[in-house]
């Protein structure tokens, strides 16, 4: 085809996370098919999103600021560790939670060859130190690689005095246990709790 | 949240077809996450995709010429009319095709208000006349709103004497019988051939 900037279009789209050709090519052709306003509108939002967010130097979450919001004015005593950018959003919706984050940017997975020197681990062990932090709550996903990630950060908090906690694993509410698989059936019986 | 550059990015994603909001973010967050470069690379060619691409003024297609190389290489007297750009590209798959075509940009659909003056077909109707075209190929999908199209617009284009077609609805090769719907299969028994 003679289109070669719809087909560099196309690439474009490709490189977002589990976009194929034939999606990649309806977003490029609804951008073609669409006005002239939107396309500038959706590249400078590109643009503007990259140039001006960044990384909160203390916790690694996207921020404008140096410093993201959160950390400037929370309770920087309690961590809560996550994966990504997106599971702070998550966590978010816990109204209570008055403590800071911190984002890991992946989990050790040797499948991956992602091991702890790829994801901000140092950067945690710093923090802990620095700041005279009572409590880090693991949070990262209920996973194969979230819990092995999990253990192996709580090894080497420990040694620091400090309490390492990990989001309690259990059936989900409002679900239904017919639907629950048997490793989070069974996680749930070793959880339980005298009512 | 604070970032309102990122809720603009994930809000300009959602424009996209069939993009809801987590799918939105998943995307915001990959162009935060990447490279300056990246960022770059994909807002430009969102604009240039936009601004060197227009409509062939013969078929409706994309290009960036006047009129698309297709229209100007090739046989005018055969049309295949088609719903979408991308069903150009599917048909040019039939490598011995020598036509060109036509593309309605929609079909005629009650449930969504598209009537006959919203898509292309006045366009249609005066390139048959003014082409001397010989055989109309409908080529628009084959389910009930394509179907109905066709039909419209075979009844407008037969008393231009020109000779208007269907493609073949049937199974699908490789595909298996055990599978195959019953509309399927009863179109596939009314246009069986003697072998």
């Amino acid at each position: 085809m003679e289109n070669d900037v719809i087909e560099k279009l196309i690439e474009q789209f490709r490189t977002l996370p589990g976009v194929g050709y034939k999606t990649a090519q309806r977003y490029a052709f609804s951008i073609i098919e669409g006005k002239e306003e939107r396309a500038t509108r959706f590249a400078d939002a590109i643009k503007e999103a990259k140039s001006m967010v960044g990384f909160c130097k203390v916790c690694g979450n996207f921020t404008q600021k140096e410093v993201c919001p959160i950390c400037q004015h929370r309770n920087r005593k309690i961590i809560c560790v996550v994966k990504d950018p997106k599971d702070v959003l998550s966590m978010e919706k816990v109204k209570t939670y008055n403590g800071v984050y911190h984002v890991l940017f992946g989990t050790i997975s040797p499948l991956e060859h992602r091991g702890p020197n790829d994801i901000k681990i140092k950067e945690l062990l710093a923090r802990v130190q620095t700041d005279e932090v009572e409590e880090v709550i693991m949070a990262t996903n209920p996973d194969v690689e979230g819990d092995a990630t999990a253990m192996y950060i709580a090894k080497l908090l420990r040694p620091l005095g400090v309490k390492v906690t990990r989001i309690a694993q259990g059936v989900a509410m409002g679900s239904d246990l017919e639907y629950a698989d048997e490793v989070t059936l069974s996680k749930a019986m070793e959880a339980r709790r005298e009512l």
